[in-house]
């Protein structure tokens, strides 16, 4: 078989896939779901024809939404996953036995289900017994909520379809208002390189910064997305990512993870100057 | 016209660029080079088929390359750079009103004519008084050399064809020899994601840790070259890149750059978990 997929950079830039198997294809009332073996990521699945997670890179993605916050704050108990129906980010927070509680929103509940079937690298911890799984729109479930989460990991796709709502006004202030005091919310922050992607970026970071105390970025080499250079931010009510960063505290935790370890914490933190720039300007 | 390029980085695993425009193709006798216009990325050129350079991104590889040593040791007088045809290295170092003397070394001048015609942006201080252009291979120009360079600087392309005795041990040792006590060695150090390069990247590296006192690596984020994580080498007889590091200095020397600054010196050695463990293997 020779097929390839083409990951969208732009309209005249592709990274093209050679495919192996297409192994699955499903149209949900959100969007369109494939799931297919390739030579060099393993499985993948996309969705609306955009790549969200592979078996190669994942840990990247998976360690850095995850960590990053949890050497802040170790004593995260509570915690909100708005999207990430892979499972890999709950895989990643299920290894901290302090953690007693995890609500993961999924808007779809078939990416779940077929995560599940065909994906359990990422998906193998969603059973674990601190984790209710709700299938509803996260902008909706975050409305009622007041003082209740350490943490909430914004795990959405690019702002376009189901996941447009993640990057609104509305959505981070009622983010703010259910996190408590130490509060830390970690979103898709999108990545600086392409103009079409560094917009949503800026967009994102203004509206954060007109809502949190704290607003930082960090970035780390995503190789499957748009350029492999791709950002988080970490938004927070008091703690701040590198002057709060309690490394010891963290390697005591013991945990074995492939990207993720305390020089890195600091060095993600560390951004080019026009990325500085761009990301001062607004 | 419906021209794409596909920047090869498995077998199955492409980054694809459309061309706007064909500009130029010339066989020569160590390779073939193509100039070509593109949407995303302006006017870049290949040697046999590979992207060297191209106007959006060039400044991340020539920031890093350049501006790490000289933040180590702003009293760098004499530099050797090996490869280079593009001449952006060669810009960058011209900046620096302490560098004395630079001397670049290229096997193919049709590199140098072509850029000084097509890649002005890179090309343009050839000229500077301070630089003398050697057209011959680099691996016989350092064998004669002894105790002259505070900083050489490898430029190469990836080991295959014309570039590959510039990744072998009897080159290294060469360039040691060449180099004065307090002298740096920068290598193209490949990539660790993929597998082809990642035994470049650990090949590389075994070379060059039985040679020089301090072996270190650094990363940065090249979205056009494979996998978008790229690294180069700092090896050096005495000086560390982060012990030794001058951020006041350089800042002083109000060079404006848009990759690198002080906090991504830093942050740039900081490598990913599975990194580390790769380069500590060998």
């Amino acid at each position: 078989m020779d097929l390839w997929f083409n990951e969208r950079n732009t309209d005249t830039c592709n990274l093209s896939i050679k495919i192996k198997n297409a192994i699955y294809s499903e149209k949900t009332p959100f969007q369109k779901i494939d799931f297919y073996e390739s030579y060099d990521f393993g499985i993948f699945f996309t969705l609306d024809g955009m790549m969200m997670v592979n078996e190669k890179d994942e840990f990247i993605y998976h360690d850095m939404i995850v960590h990053v916050p949890m050497a802040v704050n170790p004593n995260i108990k509570n915690v909100l996953v708005i999207g990430g129906g892979d499972g890999g980010t709950v895989r990643e927070l299920t290894r901290y036995s302090n953690i007693e509680l995890i609500h993961m929103v999924e808007i779809d509940e078939r990416v779940v289900r077929l995560c599940q079937r065909y994906l359990p690298q990422t998906s193998s911890k969603l059973e674990d017994e601190r984790v209710s799984l709700f299938f509803e729109d996260g902008v909706k479930f975050v409305k009622d909520k007041k003082n209740i989460y350490d943490l909430i990991l914004v795990d959405s796709t690019d702002p376009i379809g189901p996941g447009e709502g993640l990057f609104t006004t509305e959505f981070y202030r009622d983010c703010h208002r259910s996190l408590n005091e130490n509060g830390i919310l970690i979103n898709q922050h999108e990545s600086p390189y392409f103009e079409e992607y560094r917009v949503e970026m800026l967009k994102s970071h203004e509206k954060l910064k007109r809502i949190f105390n704290i607003c930082q970025v960090y970035q780390f080499h995503m190789p499957t997305y748009s350029s492999g250079h791709w950002l988080f931010g970490f938004a927070s009510k008091n703690l701040h990512p590198i002057r709060d960063h309690k490394a010891e505290e963290w390697e005591k935790t013991g945990l074995d993870t492939r990207y993720y370890n305390s020089k890195i914490h600091k060095g993600a933190f560390a951004l080019p100057t026009y990325v500085k720039d761009l990301l001062e300007s607004v």
